[in-house]
């Protein structure tokens, strides 16, 4: 991996970066000696080598009887409790896995949302299919999974009776909470969401780890590809390539680029962006300040969004993903008739077509005024991955830190399930309710 | 459908309102007498009173051949060609139709990206199954399409022989262009992109019909809403709720708002969202001006986003769909064992306590200092989703005017592709392609 700068020079200049490098540089060693803001949050820096092995392969165990006995993988979580998990599977599966890997379950995330169409289409595969369910949080409090865990749960039992409890896999605190009680008590087997690790930087315990197991992702290879990018931007230190591309965001912030987009060119990388949207939203999204994340799959997207990131308002800068090698061999097809002048792409690979494509994209957005940073990554290998999600962790909290926020936070999260609680009535917070539905009287169409 | 724009006051006056007013109602003017930039690509203000009876007869049979001889649909196109009927297709069937929708084929969109994984992984399903093809180019030499499309059709040719020619349906130019002549010459069935409709309008145009039909939703209801929509906001004028939006958006971003999020609560619109995105960001997008379009789906993004849009740089409006009826009734379960705590929702239906989070978001986000305009919809019919996209078409043509710029041109996004026919060699393009190699000198990876 590799973070390519060449296109940011007429943006950015050497000055600049050496200027803030003592803070970037600052950011790092309070990450490393735990003096910063939120450092009871800060177990993932060293996740990639002190994992528990113990539990990590009772991960796999349980991953190969998911991958045995069930056609359907139910992850039931929100937020960093699928995000991370569904980012790594169509990385390295592809975002067809589930149509087209038959060795492994479909995988359908359930618990993310309030829609009830959502959860019936899902349960109606289920009453087919022989399913097991991961329920992923932390107190097993949380609204979402747990309403539809409650469905799911019904369901497996009603279905397989006393044999339910050997398709029910809780991800959830080690010792305290409802879901680890609830757990013990029912006989399923858990794994632990460590205390020091938040929801967003959570993908490699066993919050991520398990359903990247049972879709058949080597998970040796992601932390290995971790434990690489710790020693090479953790360890090693000094102005390297991770902590410039903290440098580099909050400089093209500090010039008045407001927007942040994340530019990928396969279909397979569109959740990975939104792992990244929330890890850096999450993380930097406080006190007025931060980079708004925003992401892009290309080409697709430069026949929407293309046009205002070429010529709308000038907030905007990229970081663009480019993929060495997409695993497909594919080449443009020779016509005899050639009706559509493109033979002269014949022979090609998509693969070099699509890199074209973002250099000629990288060349044309940065003449519009975009600033481009470029990171390299070889292939869509779980080591790639592995090397890829730690390098954004670390420099998501080197960047948290040089913009002077808790990059472990977030506080803002709670407003809405608050208000959500009284309007529906929740013992304790009559008070609120009250309050709430005065100020909403008549602004908003009865159900 | 409703604009409630009870939450906006403190954010906007009455008077502020109040003197845009003219400029909006002046735009809707220079719409219906054509005399605004681009009234040549103004084709789409009719279409639902005036299209072709004919075309819409034969897109129904089409249709049903479709439905009644394959397992999957290609739909073949990028930008426009594809995202409308997509985003039709799950607004009204669901984002798992292809998964749960057992009386109508799969639909694949392909040639909206240069990806050789995402190609391979719906040739092979074409391979096992039974396929048509509808190709979607105005020219016929749209690169991402056109080479998708060479693969679709030897792949179709291989397995049907002569008889592929019944499983083709060409959407292009009415008369000239390469697709048009090479449909001609096969024999496949064509249907037309009229002239005067841009690709962000064209959805209700055979380019999104065909395949919304194929996938099963009633186009004659979808027209009809169109048609209703037309008649309140288009024929009716004055300053309505289509206006309005139009007005708001641009005091927004005059009172520094930059950045636009489309806000829904069911994951079966997250599509529609990319549509609005391509026609507001293409649109506006230009001169250094427009808002910047973005989306998210809650409750799901409310734990990734969630916390920038409650407490991050205040930039942000949001423009949230408040969809009344989801299509289905299923409630929260009771549990005995209350485990979770959330008795207190039990029997209460997905919908209620989905609408009563969106309630609750509105008031934590307006008291953050977003700005929320809230859009009612009524539920997930064809002909609410008519409506909404004739909403979102006429308000955004008012809109453009209002920001003084042609918003049916999209001339940003011919630089990428100059660059990318350049660094490919394509015959015509030398002097670019030697003058860009020098740039990137050792400036990107070789592949």
């Amino acid at each position: 991996m590799k973070l390519n700068d060449a296109y940011l020079s007429r943006f950015v200049s050497e000055k600049e970066l050496e200027k803030i490098r003592p803070e970037a540089e600052a950011a790092l060693k309070k990450l490393k000696e735990g003096t910063g803001e939120g450092s009871d949050f800060i177990g993932w820096r060293d996740l990639p080598v002190s994992y528990d092995r113990e539990e990590f392969a009772r991960v796999k165990r349980a991953a190969e009887r998911i991958r045995k006995n069930s056609d359907v993988l139910v992850v039931i979580g929100i937020g960093g409790s699928y995000l991370g998990a569904r980012a790594a599977i169509e990385f390295v599966k592809g975002n067809l896995h589930n149509r087209l890997n038959k060795n492994a379950p479909e995988i359908y995330y359930c618990g993310n949302s309030i829609s009830g169409p959502a959860l019936e289409g899902i349960l109606s595969i289920c009453r087919e299919k022989d399913f097991s369910v991961n329920v992923i949080s932390k107190s097993g409090t949380t609204t979402e999974p747990a309403v539809a865990f409650r469905l799911f749960l019904a369901l497996a039992k009603e279905k397989y009776g006393d044999a339910a409890k050997e398709r029910i896999y809780a991800t959830t605190d080690k010792s305290r909470g409802t879901l680890k009680s609830f757990a013990d008590r029912e006989g399923w087997e858990t794994f632990c969401v460590p205390d020091d690790v938040g929801g967003r930087y959570s993908v490699l315990t066993a919050v991520g780890l398990l359903p990247i197991a049972a879709a058949g992702v080597d998970i040796d290879a992601l932390m290995a590809g971790a434990a690489a990018a710790r020693e090479r931007y953790y360890v090693a230190g000094g102005f390297n390539d991770c902590l410039r591309y903290a440098a580099y965001r909050n400089l093209l912030l500090r010039a008045g680029k407001s927007v942040e987009i994340l530019s990928t060119y396969e279909p397979s990388l569109a959740l990975l962006s939104e792992w990244w949207k929330q890890l850096y939203g999450e993380s930097e999204g406080k006190e007025g300040k931060g980079l708004y994340p925003s992401s892009v799959v290309f080409s697709t997207d430069l026949h929407s969004l293309g046009q205002y990131i070429q010529e709308g308002q000038r907030i905007l800068f990229e970081t663009v993903i480019d993929l060495g090698k997409s695993g497909s061999n594919l080449a443009v097809s020779y016509d005899g008739e050639n009706a559509d002048g493109l033979n002269f792409l014949a022979g090609k690979t998509f693969d070099e077509v699509n890199r074209t494509a973002m250099v000629a994209t990288i060349l044309a957005h940065t003449d519009g005024g975009v600033p481009n940073l470029v990171l390299e990554v070889p292939d869509r290998s779980a080591a790639s991955l592995g090397e890829l999600i730690y390098f954004f962790e670390l420099a998501c909290a080197v960047s948290g830190y040089i913009l002077g926020v808790n990059p472990f936070n977030q506080p803002g999260v709670e407003a809405y399930k608050k208000n959500m609680f009284a309007l529906l009535g929740k013992p304790g917070y009559e008070e609120l309710g009250r309050s709430l539905a005065e100020r909403m009287d008549g602004s908003l169409r009865q159900m």
